[in-house]
């Protein structure tokens, strides 16, 4: 298949750090729309696959998967977007369409495999696809979101990720006007969980288990903040909330927060992959019907409601914007959760 | 208060076998209802209670909290049943009923504490509720159930307990035709969970430690039994239930059923109060949007809908019936799971 051939930036090897390189993009099949990309958030997920914490990376990668950026060609069959339209890519570029998954629009649990936008089996060109940290993608159009016209387009791309994966468990668990809501963790995606519960009419608090982050955390929309360190602050919310939100990526104690979950509530994982110790005790779920649950990003067709719904509640990430050559420093300051709240690189700088 | 004597069997600590003994019961309050008990159910609680295990048993204690018999007595106020209608009483005989639990039925997480039928706070008396195993009881009648005319009245006794355990956590979890529903362990509450999964029209397979009990299970209406020590037959259910119903009351890996959930399945666990060990991995959850809940018998008005559904269905309990006098026999037997599948006590045997 023919390609072209765009400027990247990944890595060969665990540990160096990221540099530029060159990859392969396909040219636009009918159904395909080419985007020059913009900016492109920077995920936690970036670094862990970057340095294979998760032990599956292949080599090079490219990682980035909050893709902002500007339609510049469209397949012959493709009708969703126009050239010189705003356009998104999330962390799906395709999934297998025939599945009782994909029939529901939740491509994220496909059943036969969807494929990342970074790291993924390329279909097209083999071997792995790479991400948004280069000058454009090529991606069938069923895989590309819509952005909503009045939103900064910067501050949109971390809605790619850390937006739908804190928005499909509010939807999911049915968050509405007047729920209680809690959200674990104050990073990038504990701040959209924030914003995008306050947006759905929920009464929102953050679990924090340090002081001081009370000021933001307000200034994000919450109504109070909980240090769950605190005994007596945790009293004050036993049994208080429908849903919680726990955005925490390492392995914590999730028991005390059961004991702030209202009858027939749910702790929804969203952060954090691994075995769960402290080990879970039962006997607060029974004499509840609580529920510990967890979920993965989102579908496409979700991800467009999120993305609608932030146009109409002028709802964006808080976000810190930094050249393509920052990444290495960028990681290293995400490792001491220094940013508020999530990177986002301005693709222009690559073309320098 | 004015009270009755009234023989019943009980214990008066950890140690010592159950023996007549005599209890009082209040006399008829206006919207009481005093009901000759005809048969009881011997559930697991009965004797974990009787010899303390779960360390919150005040003595002498009178066990039994799956009753069935026929009203003898009716309050100035009470108008649900009159004098010869037969009756039922399960796991709660009052609870505060201003909460927003009781507010929305569910009497069994009432937050201020519901009276349980026996080992409960006695509200009239004062000191503890003496339960089942006694020749009559005296409950408001909001919490007496009525019984389908055309069910044998000691195969009812267990599905005031072993039913509505089971039920509630199906219908909650939308339970319905053409769903698949699994359920671990065939004891008093998985035969019924298959009878109820059943009769509610889902696909049903059980899940099983040992071979042996295909015959058994496919009688109780099970389409599938399937060994969960065998991998093989194990992987040929993988991401196939959409609930799981969980009835083994002792510590036990749940991580394998976990696999056999569909995508946004839930595994409820009903039996077993205590730590989830070995720990739960969280990736197989966040992979498929899967929940862990946990579920405690069911409210009162759950109940009536159970006990309806079984008499248009034709659905009771299969037991062995057993003399008052038997009791201490019977425990033996049930720590060796040597009963298909609920001793119900004829308690005509108490009189003589």
């Amino acid at each position: 298949m023919e390609t072209t051939n765009v400027k990247a930036f990944g890595t060969d090897s665990t540990t160096a750090p990221l540099k530029e390189m060159n990859i392969e993009r396909r040219v636009v099949l009918p159904k395909d729309i080419e985007i020059e990309i913009l900016y492109c958030g920077v995920c936690h997920s970036d670094l862990h696959t970057a340095r294979n914490d998760w032990g599956w990376t292949s080599y090079p990668v490219v990682p980035g998967h909050e893709i902002v950026g500007k339609v510049t060609k469209v397949g012959s069959e493709a009708s969703k977007l126009k050239v010189g339209d705003f356009a998104a890519v999330g962390c799906l570029v395709d999934s297998c369409r025939t599945c009782s998954s994909c029939k529901q629009d939740l491509e994220q649990y496909c059943l036969n495999g969807w494929v990342g936008t970074y790291g993924g089996q390329d279909k097209h060109l083999g071997g792995f696809t790479h991400g948004g940290y280069s000058e454009k993608i090529v991606v069938d159009e069923d895989f590309v979101l819509k952005v909503p016209a009045n939103l900064d387009l910067a501050a949109v791309a971390p809605l790619l990720c850390a937006g739908i994966t804190t928005w499909s468990p509010l939807r999911h668990w049915n968050v509405t006007k007047g729920s209680k809501v809690a959200v674990v963790g104050l990073g990038g995606l504990g701040h959209m969980a924030i914003k995008l519960a306050k947006g759905l009419g929920a009464e929102v608090t953050l679990f924090s288990r340090t002081p001081g982050k009370e000021k933001d955390a307000l200034s994000l929309g919450a109504d109070a903040v909980i240090i769950s360190t605190d005994d007596a602050q945790m009293a004050s919310v036993a049994g208080k909330f429908d849903v919680i939100i726990d955005t925490v990526p390492y392995v914590h104690d999730i028991n005390p927060y059961i004991s702030t979950l209202a009858i027939s509530g749910t702790h929804v994982i969203v952060g954090y992959l691994g075995g769960l110790e402290p080990i879970l005790n039962t006997v607060p779920l029974i004499l509840g019907r609580k529920s510990v649950a967890a979920s993965l990003i989102g579908g496409i067709a979700e991800t467009q409601e999120m993305l609608d719904f932030c146009g109409k509640h002028n709802i964006v990430s808080e976000i810190e914007i930094i050249k393509m050559q920052e990444i290495n420093e960028a990681y290293e300051r995400m490792l001491k959760s220094d940013v508020k709240y999530r990177f986002v690189i301005d693709m222009a700088s690559l073309k320098k």
